[in-house]
């Protein structure tokens, strides 16, 4: 059988969970003890050539099995696909996932199911980049400006972008394009670092890791803020006075407030500037962002990380509610829909600095970036990619931080792929880490009937 | 044991689907073959004389799992409460639900999760209202203003609406509740019927049950439109010519255009005097709502049924996108979340007339609208519930229409509880009626091998 005969034969799931809460990582303000999780898919061939597609969607513990079972109620759709059809074009099988017009009352487009797709669309593209024996964002960076505006879906958006403004934009974005691949690969991409600045961590902690955040070459940092304002202002005057004037600090609310709140809690701790406010309020609210963006200039005001899907931003941009537009790459559906927004931001000028963590999101995201940066928007300005020091020693091709950047991938794929004996180990519950967690806490409850 | 010490002990779901596809009941633009289904949960309680409360989420078939799975994610929550104090309180539980952070993540208050905590949330005052003795309108309208108030989470509202408007519009809504009562009793709530315009059906049809809702006393009736231009142009105007000009015809496109569409496709119709266009695009897009109701002026603009939460309501009203706000009893968290946007309604000044259908839905939303006239808005000016003559017989207290209104519920309750035998027999995959379907699938698939 030849490698184009090759068939989709399994969409396999994995419920991975990683115990991050016991030593508070990631806490904020309203995830004060997350369990950093991957709703996990792979895609596997009929033929020995063919490469696995990998793919998940992220969240932070339970629920994960609910996610798990929302990528599975998309099996149907892609057992049996012909694997070149699947890579010659995601944008189809996108398009019928979003399409299915039961699974689609769930939504539309919004939550579960369209987390779901995004894994399942975004394994096809890590297959596809396989295949293709590229990384990602070099896929994308060589494609057709044409065949790229049809990997786009348009419903919703032509009042603000149409299909011929997107191939202008491609098509101007590729001038200079090799030139940029060349820097790219040379100086990677701008990161931030969020590692200093979560709620739960200790002023000497905050101390400790800010300064080791300027040694190693970053110039912008992030602190949670939004339980209490005078632990806000206590740590943001610590953080000030540790990086100095010169670095940035963008300060993240994970959508605490009101919108009135939000206008008071930045302004008071707008003495030690920062550069933006990150989620002032609910992720749905565009008129609101507009509110808090108006009030609290020059801060600038940040959102996207839980934004669902293309509409929401098309109108945070038509709002001009936002000065930084942060995608995700596991929150929308896959690729494609990142495409979208990449293409929206592109037309509004708005600079795209994505969100990332968790568990791979830094590995994923940074391939959209890239393509940002060589084939599209053409700059680096005021770009940076999030960093967090998480979980990266789970996949085979992590990320690589060099004096605050990170380095341009070089392995073919989407960089989504975790290593065997981390799905076996922590896997939920069955896993081996799990399975002696759970008859651990077990054996106590005994011991304390017992007593 | 006295009732009071009843605690929750179990919650039990049912993945429960009708094979509503076949008849092409249901059918609109974007939905062409929708399977009516129900991810149903009873509450049940350690004591004899407690009742049970019932609950769902309802979808239009695949997926209903991934439904289930998301009510069951949610059972710790519940299991082991105290049922008076839920009862006393049902608030409290629904924040804790919404408010749960690593179950928040998969949505913020939105999609899947969001629906399942809707179904717990109703099933709990379902449960409340039992105990009560009062069907759920006369629950609400009799309840203190104060406590209703304690039953909003205004997070995220207070921009639009503050606690204290909320206790300002309830107390003056309490003037003249008990007339208004006596006159709900006597005439019911105005309705008007879907039944005649689904897409799927031959004009013949359409004529026939036209004539047939205005003999029925319905002064408005409802056509799907959005498949095709001609079409519906023939569609109206039969409709039209059937009718009369006296009697409302709401038009229905259930997502399926692009903001330029909506506006064009509407303007086409014109002529034929729409009432409302309904849902013309995405249910997120406010700003293009904003932009159809004003260029499709005097057709007014509806839109609910897919608005997520009470924060997309809030910027409808905000942005002046819609002229009819339709709620849904089973889309946001419950009572107390359609509470909030019936609220916001009254603030605004704009009508609410519910959607309504699919399974259960009528039996729902009666209650909602019916409270809402009863001791908040104090008017059925321009207010109908949606009616579909579709599965009723399959709840223990249906639906009653008469002349053209629902009549007001006496039985304690939501109107929530499906028939056993009905779960018994549409229980996916098992029940007898899928049982014998699949295994006649199952036959048919091998007899066509073997010829």
């Amino acid at each position: 059988m030849s490698p184009t005969a090759a068939r989709i034969t399994a969409v396999d799931t994995y419920d991975v969970r990683f115990p991050t809460s016991r030593e508070l990582d990631g806490s904020d303000a309203m995830n004060p003890d997350p369990d950093y999780s991957a709703a996990y898919v792979v895609l596997r061939g009929d033929t020995a050539d063919c490469p696995e597609g990998h793919g998940f969607t992220f969240t932070i513990g339970r629920g994960n099995d609910v996610q798990v079972a929302a990528i599975e109620a998309l099996r149907g759709h892609v057992v049996g696909r012909s694997v070149e059809e699947l890579c010659a074009d995601p944008g189809s099988l996108a398009r019928d996932l979003i399409g299915d017009s039961q699974l689609r009352w769930l939504g539309p487009e919004k939550g579960v199911m369209h987390m779901a797709i995004g894994a399942v669309v975004n394994a096809v593209w890590d297959l596809a980049a396989k295949r293709a024996g590229k990384p990602l964002w070099q896929l994308l960076a060589d494609a057709e400006p044409e065949w790229l505006v049809r990997q786009v879906d348009f419903r919703y958006l032509t009042d603000a972008l149409t299909p011929d403004e997107a191939l202008e934009l491609l098509r101007r974005g590729r001038q200079g394009a090799a030139e940029r691949a060349t820097a790219l690969r040379e100086n990677g991409f701008p990161a931030y670092t969020t590692s200093p600045g979560w709620l739960g961590y200790s002023d000497e902690k905050l101390t400790r890791l800010a300064a080791e955040a300027v040694t190693d070459g970053f110039t912008q940092i992030k602190l949670k803020v939004g339980a209490d304002l005078t632990d806000d202002v206590r740590r943001c005057r610590v953080a000030r006075s540790v990086v100095g004037p010169g670095i940035r600090i963008a300060i993240d609310a994970n959508q605490r407030w009101n919108v009135d709140e939000a206008i008071d809690w930045t302004r008071a701790l707008a003495e030690f500037d920062p550069y933006w406010i990150e989620e002032p309020t609910s992720p749905d609210d565009v008129l609101g962002h507009a509110a808090v963006r108006k009030a609290v200039a020059p801060v600038k005001v940040a959102t996207g990380e839980h934004v669902h899907n293309r509409i929401v931003f098309k109108q945070l941009l038509q709002a001009g509610a936002i000065d930084i537009l942060q995608i995700d790459a596991a929150r929308v559906a896959g690729v494609n829909e990142n495409l979208a927004i990449l293409l929206l931001a592109a037309k509004f000028g708005v600079p795209v600095c994505p969100h990332a963590g968790g568990v791979g999101l830094c590995e994923l995201v940074q391939h959209l970036s890239m393509f940002d940066f060589v084939a599209l928007s053409g700059t680096t300005d005021d770009r940076v990619i999030e960093y967090v020091d998480h979980l990266h020693d789970h996949f085979l091709d992590p990320v690589v931080i060099r004096q605050g950047h990170y380095t341009a991938p070089t392995a073919p794929g989407f960089s989504a792929t975790m290593r065997p004996e981390s799905i076996a180990e922590f896997t939920y519950p069955g896993g081996t880490f799990w399975a002696a967690d759970l008859a651990r806490q077990e054996s106590d409850t005994q011991k304390g009937e017992a007593a």
